[in-house]
C-alpha cells in the first residue's frame, strides 16, 4: 500500500514517532472524516509561512515582533535567555514569567565548532544595555553546554550592572527521590532552600 | 501562537499523541525544510482519495481489488477473517500468510447493537462457497467480542465442508512469564504444543 507506506515513512521521521505510532496515526487519518485530513494538511503546509522569528528576540512569532516584545504589560527590564525559539513558548506556557526573551539559537560547544560569536551573545549584551535590564535569567538546559553558555553569559555581562541568574535545578515536582539521578540529587542538595 | 496551537490541537486528536508529543511534532515540522512539510501535507490530503476498500474482501486497496485478491500467487482456498481493514495489513507485514482476507468491519457486540447481520457474515459464507475454501482462519482479537464472533463464524460455516481455525493465544515471543496476565497464561497452558 504505497499511499499508506509513504505517509508512515514521512510521519516516522518526526521526533518520538516510531513506525508503529506512525502507522496508527496514518490509519486514524484514513478513518477520520475528510475535513480533518484536509485541515491537518492545510495547517502543516501553512505553518512555515505563518510562523517566523521575532526581529527583536528571535522567538517564534506570527508578526514582526513577538507577543512579549510588543506587549506593554511585560517587564522590559527582565530578559530570559533560552537556547531555542520553542523554549520561550515552553516558558510562556508555565504562565509564571512576565519579562522578555532572548533566543541564542544554540549553545557554546567547542567540539561542534559553536563559539560565543556564532550565538550572537554580543547582541544580548547590546539588548541588556539598551533595555536597561536589571536581571538576565539564563534558562539554558542543565547540561555541560548549557552550563558553559550560562557562565559565558555571566562573564560577558560582568561590566554591566545586571544580575545574572539561572533556573533552579533539582527534583521535579511530583518526582521521586528514588528515581532522581546522582547529579540531580547533588544539585538539589547544594541548591536547598530554607523552609 | 495560533498557527502552532491549531496544529498541535489537530495532531493531538490522533491516537497515542498527547499534547506534548503533538508539540514536539509541530516544532519538528516547523524546523524541517519546507519540502518535508509540503510533502507531508500533500500525502495527508491525498490519503483518503488514494486508499479505498477492496470490492471483494473489504481490505484497504489502491485499486478496485486489493493485492491479495488480484494476485495469482495467493492460495485462494484460505481465507483469513479480520475485524478491521488495517488488521489485514498487519498480518501482511508478518509475511507468513499467503491466502486471502475477509474484513468484517466490526465484531458481534449485543451491547452496542452489532449483530451478525451488520457484519455481513452472510457475505463471508457466500465467498467461502464460491472460492471453495478449505480453511477459514478467524483472526479477530482474543477478547470477549472477538471470541464470540469467532464462535458465530464457526457455527455459520458448519454446513460447509471447511476447517475453521483461530490464531493461537499465548505468551508473546520475547515476553516474560512474570508479566503475562492470568488469562493469557491459562490460555497458553491449554494451548500448549508438543516439543
Amino acid at each position: 500500500m504505497k499511499a499508506l507506506d509513504e505517509l508512515v515513512g514521512l510521519l516516522s521521521r518526526l521526533p518520538g514517532i516510531g513506525k508503529k505510532s506512525a502507522s496508527r496515526m496514518a490509519f486514524a487519518i484514513l478513518k477520520a472524516d475528510g475535513a480533518y485530513a484536509d485541515l491537518l494538511a492545510d495547517r502543516i503546509a501553512g505553518l512555515r509561512d505563518r510562523v517566523r522569528f521575532c526581529r527583536e528576540c528571535g522567538s517564534y512569532s506570527e508578526s514582526e515582533l513577538c507577543e512579549p516584545c510588543s506587549s506593554v504589560a511585560r517587564d522590559r527590564r527582565l530578559i530570559c535567555v533560552v537556547e531555542q525559539p520553542q523554549d520561550a513558548l515552553t516558558i510562556e506556557a508555565a504562565r509564571e514569567y512576565h519579562g522578555l526573551y532572548h533566543v541564542l539559537g544554540g549553545l557554546i560547544s567547542p567540539l561542534d565548532g559553536i563559539g560565543p560569536e556564532t550565538l550572537g551573545i554580543a547582541k544580548l549584551t547590546k539588548r541588556v544595555r539598551e533595555l536597561g535590564a536589571t536581571e538576565v535569567i539564563v534558562a539554558t538546559n542543565p547540561t555541560v553546554e548549557g552550563d558553559t553558555t550560562a557562565l559565558y553569559i555571566k562573564r560577558s555581562l560582568e561590566s554591566l550592572n545586571v544580575k545574572v541568574s539561572r533556573l533552579a535545578t533539582g527534583i521535579p515536582v511530583g518526582g521521586d527521590l528514588e528515581y532522581a539521578d546522582r547529579l540531580t540529587l547533588a544539585r538539589s542538595l547544594r541548591g536547598r532552600t530554607a523552609l
